[in-house]
């Protein structure tokens, strides 16, 4: 299933998305146990395996039920809109590594973002006025469905949700102005997210993905997700021995090659207001992103 | 006035709390204008001036209402239980930075906890099996109280709920392993907090206080807050330049010397199962952590 949080006539909510529309839980989907739309996607995911197998009986019956918001009525936000956690990897591909003149890590490299930072599909940034250095990150989002401690790899994909695309939106000069990169990384608007998020049983294998960014509609990054240094399993058993996962937390996975940093200093054309970017992540749909005004 | 979060036969409530004890807003209060007790402490937190003013109003009476809990079921867990974000700042004392051999930054170096960090006073902290070298950094935490973008470094103060003592909990094999330091930082229970987070008119310049901490009774970190590189205001200032602060986010301003790591290496008693740490800030009460097994 791919599920998205919109505002609909001003309230939250999660639908049910199909190629033909968006779909609200109504009193038919709560007979077969799926959460109300109004509760918010913390309970679908929370809900567990219970809750995907009644969404997935629910599909079949949609277009009988057919209590689909008007559109013009939803506003998308991030599929999910208050992730408990926003973990981030960088370094995550060798080629990316390397235009970034760093060394290749023998751990995940582990930053973060918060709340401020979240946004959903077609958005606007408005970076700090001292955001001069300001560059796109293609990257498979990770968003996680049960409480993870300790878990083994071979078990870490049965804690997963589902997947989105997501765009790990850095301002460069900000990154490096002190070691931590917290700053570049975390002001507001940097965590784009969506436009949905796919539930596991789409995604048959996140390590084998193509990976697409899209600059005003010229591709600058292409790459697959079997490229990762460290894998998505890998990662959830890694960080989980140190870090609790809870349901709802999201792991931004790193991005491939092709940044606007890893080019040659006198070739660097960061991004200005009114650039767009586009992460494509195969199945995931787009996630469509305006850069606006640091004034 | 000074304010615990508790869980008081199962639920959470916040409780005002006096050197006699405990008291829950009752019926009474809430004539006042003070927010029911089993509300959280995150509806006080949001009332701003309005319900502070109410809250001094009832803590001239609480005595007369008279509806303290037995203290047995109360459980104190962190003031804030849930922060929205909890930023940290590193190497904003002089000292520290040159025991740390690191140079002394001219912007504030950000980092990050999550909530699987947060813990409350006399709890104990199971390290991470691989968690070597723990060490201890007593700070000055503010607590937000208004959602701030942008603010004069004049105005800060008046964007502050509280203060209360933190505990910078660092492992520094984990802290290193790569650049960015989360992982040493961000592990479970490594963010101890309390035991009660004061109001702002209790605390009249938190660019003086003395600072304090214990290891098993000696005292191992003394200083004062007017040692700090960048101001409590600067830093609110600064940071909400790029991170727009919300009610309930909580800052850790920086530990000062006395670490374990900015001892000589052949020195470094790193802190082990059965030790216990004491944060002390002027008028903010002690806080006491006992470091756990990891195996």
């Amino acid at each position: 299933m791919r599920i998205v949080s919109a505002i609909v006539h001003g309230k939250f909510e999660w639908l049910l998305t199909t190629d033909r529309g968006y779909y609200r839980a109504g009193a038919l989907a709560q007979n077969l146990g799926v959460p109300s739309s109004s509760a918010g996607i913390e309970t679908v995911i929370e809900g567990g395996d219970a809750v995907i197998d009644a969404l997935k009986v629910w599909q079949r019956t949609i277009e009988e039920e057919g209590i689909a918001p008007d559109e013009s009525q939803v506003e998308l936000t991030a599929p999910v809109p208050r992730p408990g956690k926003i973990i981030c990897v960088g370094l995550n591909y060798r080629p990316h590594v390397q235009e970034s003149q760093m060394q290749i890590p023998s751990s995940p490299v582990l930053f973060n973002k918060y709340l401020n930072a979240v946004i959903g599909p077609n958005a606007v940034v408005n970076p700090p006025s001292d955001a001069e250095q300001m560059d796109y990150e293609a990257e498979l989002v990770v968003v996680i469905g049960r409480t993870a401690s300790k878990v083994a790899e071979s078990d870490a994909l049965g804690y997963v949700f589902g997947y989105m695309n997501g765009n790990d939106l850095s301002d460069r000069g900000l990154q490096f102005r002190t070691g931590q990169w917290l700053l570049g990384k975390a002001a507001d608007g940097f965590a784009p997210m969506g436009p949905y998020v796919a539930t596991r049983d789409e995604v048959p294998d996140p390590g084998n993905l193509d990976i697409r960014c899209f600059r005003n509609a010229r591709q600058v990054q292409g790459s697959n997700t079997r490229e990762m240094i460290f894998s998505v399993p890998f990662l959830i058993h890694y960080i989980s021995q140190y870090i609790t996962l809870a349901p709802g937390d999201v792991i931004f996975t790193g991005t491939p090659e092709g940044v606007i940093v890893g080019l040659p200093e006198a070739e660097r054309n960061w991004l200005r207001a009114g650039d767009q970017t586009e992460v494509a992540i195969e199945g995931l749909g787009s996630l469509t992103t305006r850069i606006g005004s640091n004034r």
